[in-house]
């Protein structure tokens, strides 16, 4: 990875939002940077370049084995953390300085704690660095890609054993207990919330498994987010134990062929919104619009979400609306779901964005009924 | 559960606090006072008792039959989200109130959201739910009792399988991956994150699993956080796949003995520091007190981690310092590591506190070793 040139352009980002320097405690964003994503640790990256990070003490051997930094301090807790961003602050000569914190990550208790004058220096203010960071974790390496790959074909298998396990008889938690195994032993070092829900509990917006049995000829939505190498998949299928109706074959067909007209549209120029529209136009040209639920398109990489967000969310997210796509943007194409009385459907997949055909990392059989 | 008591006694802090109203966000808190945890949902509990839920409107059928309410909203997207928490907001007659949210929760970026001037009023402030919550949340009913005891139960099944998982030639995430599964077939709905860290990786703060393969000799420490019907347990254990040094036998009984120490001492009127201190003491009295990293004593219940929170963590979460502990307060004891030059001892368990003896909720074999 070219932490060296990730810091060189952070620092003209910088340079450009007159920012002094990033005060980073997100782990996917120290592990941008560094190389390590650590739970309790920070990492400070000063306009010049420099990288700063702080680690619990016993951590000292292990980070310094796997991270990439300029200087390192360890600290007993979290009052002598907060002292030694004070010292560094005072180092880097940031007492007048604007910093950039996670607002998005941050909790408001914890972003207290980081803006408190222990820590910040009186004549320091804080800023936003969620814009600045995304701008630069979006456009992803070809290393990166490779990696998403990787985590692609461990939610293949994920998914493969989850179908399996979808009989009638089984516990929606069994199913996840058969996904998450197969993800782990096909190399997932970790995974976000499985989602499993069957029959009525198809339409639902966040299908945590439960306790429910899946019964004869019900429908399993199931939604994974391995990560392998520190990089997430993201694939979501329906399926059905058994013969589904024809309301809902035809809900999938329809859902299906919107999906592949936005991933098909998923270039170099083209903006969120549009790909939007195309995975709403033909579900809104069959009268059923009413029924979408969620946002079609988000970003994808070491976060299973991730910049470019969807506009509502972005907002909320502390992003600005995304800009036209750029190649080798990873998406995750199908965030929506198609919900009708009794059952929904969903299908999302993660895609390259290129300046010609988009490349589909998860290209597991879509069309399952 | 006694929703509409804990609704009641909401309310009487709320008069005490001059809140008019709580508007809560977070999974464990709507789980609490509704029956029902929701991802992208809201719960406005008011002074007077009266609880408003809004959810995703594909949600509606679903969170109608799980949920404890006396009106519910179904919202299209965040926009319309936050047209009805303002309805709402002006429904409740808060134009001037203080409204409770969930400092230690929302992001800084969320928080925004929330008291932007298209969901709270313009004369309406804002103030911290946090404490007013855990006030609550600390002491657990009977029923809540327990569910933790079943989630004790699967954490109990979890380690079993690990250890059994643990020999030379596993990697740490197949290690994860069986105790995982096992978890899940006991009846886990879900976890937090899961620790498998071996050999040298021992010490570390966090161990989330990774590639390393497990050599003969290695000690192997699991940290497991299983959520039963809404409740977590929280056990740790450390083993060794062969034969452990001397050194390592001494550092596992000398934690074992502290631990066992402040467990013994965990009972009604005690205070946290009483307890961190109980099970500092001996590590201290052997020359090994600058050895010890992390605070050794949390809260458990919907959240593996939560309030009472060590002091340290408290400020950072937006808690005062915890009160001397009451009965059917529920702690895990055990949460600091004994840290020497190449390996870590961990050992942590769920108790309940009561007048008399603590009871035990993770009683699997400590001494492993």
């Amino acid at each position: 990875m070219s932490y060296k040139e990730r810091i060189t352009r952070a620092a003209e980002l910088m340079r450009d939002a007159d920012i002094g320097a990033l005060l980073l405690t997100k782990p996917a964003n120290l592990l941008y940077f560094t190389g390590a994503s650590q739970l309790c640790a920070y990492a400070i990256v000063s306009r010049e370049g420099e990288v700063a990070l702080g680690v619990p003490f016993i951590d000292l051997d292990d980070v310094s084995r796997r991270a990439h930094f300029d200087q390192i301090t360890g600290f007993n807790d979290e009052v002598s953390m907060l002292h030694s961003i004070s010292h560094l602050f005072h180092r880097f000569g940031l007492e007048r300085a604007r910093i950039g914190l996670e607002y998005a990550f941050l909790t408001k208790s914890r972003e207290a704690m980081f803006t408190h004058p222990h820590s910040l220096p009186p004549d320091a203010t804080s800023v936003d660095a969620t814009p600045l960071v995304s701008e630069l974790r979006m456009v992803k390496e070809e290393e990166e890609i490779e990696l998403l790959k990787g985590a692609g074909r461990v939610a293949q298998a994920g998914i493969a054993a989850a179908i399996k396990a979808a009989r009638p008889g089984a516990s929606e938690i069994e199913v996840a207990a058969e996904a998450e195994h197969a993800m782990r032993m096909a190399g997932a070092e970790s995974f976000y919330h499985t989602y499993v829900a069957s029959g009525p509990r198809t339409k639902v917006a966040h299908g945590y498994p439960t306790y429910r049995v899946i019964e004869e000829n019900d429908l399993v939505t199931v939604d994974l987010h391995p990560v392998c190498h520190g990089y997430s998949g993201d694939l979501c299928r329906t399926f059905c134990a058994g013969t589904p109706t024809g309301t809902q074959r035809k809900a999938l067909e329809l859902l299906l062929s919107a999906q592949q007209d936005a991933i098909w549209k998923a270039r170099e120029g083209v903006g969120v919104r549009e790909l939007e529209e195309a995975m709403h136009a033909p579900v809104k040209a069959a009268g059923l619009g009413e029924h979408l639920f969620g946002p079609p398109i988000h970003g994808v990489g070491i976060e299973f979400e991730e910049a470019p967000l969807p506009s509502g969310h972005a907002y909320f997210h502390g992003e600005g609306d995304p800009p036209p796509l750029r190649s080798n943007t990873v998406l995750a194409v199908g965030n929506c779901g198609l919900y009708m009385d009794d059952f929904g459907v969903r299908v999302e997949d993660t895609v390259v964005v290129t300046a010609t055909e988009p490349v589909v990392l998860t290209d597991y059989a879509r069309k399952l009924f």
